[in-house]
């Protein structure tokens, strides 16, 4: 049965963009039919003017499809967006404007008081600020985000905390590579090394994204929740998977049993709607010592489950722990796709 | 010129036991003569017995030796000891019973209250234990130890905030693969990964022994800092130099120009005395950003610099930065070489 | 349905051994049902004796299961054997000896004049030899092999250039660390480096193993192929997934195009018969510049697919290629699957 | 004493000028006054415009100094040239002709029949091409080149093996990411991987150069050498150091003895003259299984020897071994330093 709703993929070329191919082949809902990238590549054959990177064979639908000029008012009325930063300043209003919903990876408008960063086990109502993003901008159509990669790992993984009072929060990242797209890190910067910092205001992403996700929709705006936020980031010689050591101090005297349980009891409105990207929890807490690891978890949930370890106490905070995401689908275009899911079941993509 | 002092290594054909060999080559005061191991190797040549695993040329000193039983009583009075725990419990105090001075990289007495766990820039007055051990124990030698491969770059990174007030630590370590020791750990596991969690107590480890080497000497008895260290500790796929995320609690309000101007003006005993091993700065401040990086930076003073950088307000902690440090030289084979060569210094290797 | 042919695994904690369970979760026609190990582990749970290292979940058929010894007469028929050498030695004939089919991944008898050694592509008929073992040694069993897993690599993409005359084949191997079990390869030896020579008489192997298995079978005894083999072996920080540089002599002129034509069309019995674990064809020759890579490109075919690239002139011997496959799928536990299909789709495992 | 000869470095901020930096600190006759780059750099301080990548601190002549235009007849008469061939293209040329002395890593020139591509130890006697060069090209300059980084080594393993005829060579490199300069290649490709093909006709420099390399001089015209030379390269995580696995057919039955016995016995012109830069063997031959292995034998001789190993009879041609150099030292800037060093010590230095 084919798919019944078309979407298109701009910056669909990129690491990002070859992310939103492979998984949406075989999407039982959404169709892409629409590549469009930067207008260099426009009318050339995808597989030409792409080199496909992610392993295997490139996915069906590309197969003699050609590069579209990115356009705002062409293609589907969903678009999924890779497109870096840079280009989607000016790219995604403009969609926006042309009445397209916009499904973006980039980092341009996540902060932006009209718009939702979204992880729909999270803050599923947070899609409510399409309404006042389209009274705002006059917009027939919006743009909707998802968090960056290292920060909806932590944000997953304190969400369950959430009834506990997280007061502070101290994390230090050892991100994959993929995440820094391609070509990304040279590898004479990181074969048998690691690099302390990620450019590009990585920390302070981290630091106030992660209170938006985590804060509460009233009255047409979100209040950030209060935690306070510290993130070391660093980068290692592994290709996905990003594994974040996390301290957190809450209100309550809370033991590990405690956080063990909320963790593993998680389940948010993609588990309920049986949203097809969605994992069957969420959160997997791994017994195993020594885990979770990047090689071996990563994958769990085909990429959308973030894996949980070593919860114990913190002589400093209170508890700590380990958490790991797959970050180029959970922390990216999977994020993505499942956004759209959620909007689908929840009607947001039916036409105003 | 043939130095004067004799010494042997016990558990000289391991990782440390090259390490101490590789740093002995040329030492203007220590001549190694001695080299011993397990039984089952003595009387074996030297070079046919041990595969030398560190590059280059083994040292001349092993060119001939044959491997000599660990017998109390035998060899130099001044040994260095890269016996593993499990070994070193019950042949160091034997070792120190017979009248050596045992200047031990293993873990076994760090934490007893009557032996000196010696940073020569940290707590060199702590060496004044050997005579508390030497009564409570009827030794005529005596054990010095080095602290384990993380909590010495840790320590070394607090050491100039003590005037600030430490009162709380969270770490997390990237630590590299040859703190494991050969075989250590199986590639199948590490290469392109990261693995959460070192084995053996390492965290419990840097929690303990921080605190005792901060800790003050009184009256033959050393009253621990009493600063909260809360470690996560983490393997990469790095060969030499662990990496440490630092957050530190401080008594009072203290700008990042302060913490860098402490740590770039500290100067210890070593220092002072100019002794062969040390590095002119103990701790080096690097003003660029992403370092330092293990492969760039963990040879600096030939591996006996803590290098620091990335000094910078954090805000759950107050204070953050990143240390690094060579595991295997200033937290290992080299440390114990600095503490003998203070020793040296300070009379402790005149005979009794 | 449940599959009607129940089996055992021999050596079934070990990392072969879980590649056998891991590939038999799910088969269509094999049901392990008997886990066996060294004594030990005899008793043990299995999910308690044995660490899951292949990622993802260890597959159900070891929940609840306890660890059988490995004893011949008991557990079913069809055994597979991950054993080592040193333990097939002796126990893979006394499984024979008792009744057992041994479907070995082990080299203890690989070149034994009456044992087949088997890629089923290339020399199904071989199986005949099974008659020849039983009788030779009053077998009511036998004992059929597969390659080395850089051997299977070699001797598939030569396979389809037998009509040209193989006359000489010179190969340089880049070995993935899961070749060496676990724990294989210290990981201070590996990361960021290269090791030349694999142990064991890898060389040797590769050199006489390929000729047995390209040999032609009459009259009961195999001639062996008469290409000169040369090999050079390396080890590569990889973890799955055996790449090899091979030059190759052929009696007539013969161009690339011949060639590449050759190994695409070539299939074989798994093919003929739509065996379970075979590929839709053994060999895939990629067009693409700087490829096949094991990463990108092991898995391919379910790791049952050996890929082909930068088929070229070889100045010195004719043709020249790059072969890549994947060491512990094809060049192991599924190999030994494959021949076990292939054995009862030609109706060996029917009683006696 | 201050060394005499003033000397410059074009192309001063990459990654190949910057180890020309790293070999020229403490130079005995070389000092380093002039660092030269492309326009968009002049005038800038070299510390800021250029990110010091080679560990440790940069060299004290980076200190203060400013970034000069690539302007030829500025600077002084000999400059080492670690341009790129497009700019090298048409700059050394341009530098030749204003009378400098360019000592070339660049790759333009190599092949040019009066240009001499030079291994101090084979073909000292290449230099007389330079008379060749002034008179066909009416320079009162030259261009002096050494060889690409993995030809450097296959030569100099060859080059002992000149008195037994070289018929046929077979080599397949594992070459390190230094070799692709900066950012040379991307981590995401190459971590836990291996990358068949080198880009920009590696396999072709090497299969022609080795030839000119060993070739006679007569009559003002390099006779190349008539070894037929096969190549398959490969990338691999390795940080420095090109190993090679060669396999070589000898006119005469030539033991594996007397094939030692000659790369052993083997010194060249740099060991007679007692150049700075030159080892005290150009081979080194080890003994030991396993080896060489970049990590640990890319540094000896200070990165100027080239090891060898594991030299054994080879099915295919005869004789077949393992060779390792240096590709940033021996096969880049400390090449063509010791090509300066020979230019010296033979009078080429000199005003014209």
């Amino acid at each position: 049965m084919t798919p019944a709703i078309e979407v298109g993929v701009i910056g669909a070329t990129g690491m990002v963009g070859q992310q939103f191919l492979r998984l949406l082949e075989g999407h039982p809902q959404f169709r892409p039919v629409w590549l469009a990238a930067s207008e260099r590549s426009e009318g050339r054959l995808y597989r030409e003017a792409a080199t496909w990177r992610l392993g295997g064979e490139p996915p069906s639908i590309t197969e003699g499809a050609r590069i579209e000029a990115c356009t705002p008012g062409r293609g589907p009325r969903l678009v999924f967006s890779a497109l870096d930063a840079a280009a989607a300043d000016d790219l995604e209003p403009a969609f926006a404007a042309a009445g397209h919903l916009v499904v973006s990876n980039a980092r341009s408008f996540r902060l932006m008081d009209d718009v939702p960063l979204l992880i729909p086990e999270i803050n599923p109502d947070h899609l409510a600020l399409i309404e006042v993003q389209r009274r705002a901008r006059s917009w027939t159509g919006a743009i909707v985000t998802n968090p960056n990669c290292s920060t909806v790992v932590l944000a997953m993984a304190l969400a369950p905390l959430r009834p506990f009072g997280i007061k502070a929060v101290l994390t230090t990242t050892l991100q994959a590579v993929s995440g820094a797209g391609y070509p990304g890190v040279p590898s004479f910067d990181i074969v048998g090394n690691v690099i302390p910092g990620i450019g590009g205001g990585e920390e302070e992403k981290i630091e106030s994204e992660a209170n938006k996700i985590l804060g509460a929709l009233a009255d047409g705006r979100v209040t950030p929740h209060a935690a306070v936020v510290s993130a070391h980031t660093n980068r290692v010689p592994v290709i996905d998977g990003h594994t974040l050591t996390v301290s957190v101090s809450l209100d309550a005297a809370t033991s590990v049993e405690e956080v063990v349980r909320a963790m593993r009891g998680w389940r948010g409105r993609p588990q309920e709607l049986g949203l097809h990207s969605a994992p069957s929890a969420p959160l997997e807490v791994l017994d195993q010592p020594f885990r979770p690891q990047p090689r071996l978890d990563a994958d769990r949930g085909r990429g959308m489950t973030v894996s949980i370890g070593r919860v114990r106490p913190c002589p400093v905070l209170g508890t700590k722990f380990v958490a790991l995401g797959h970050n180029t689908v959970r922390g990216a275009a999977g994020a993505a796709i499942l956004n759209a899911e959620l909007m689908l079941a929840e009607g947001w993509l039916e036409s105003r």
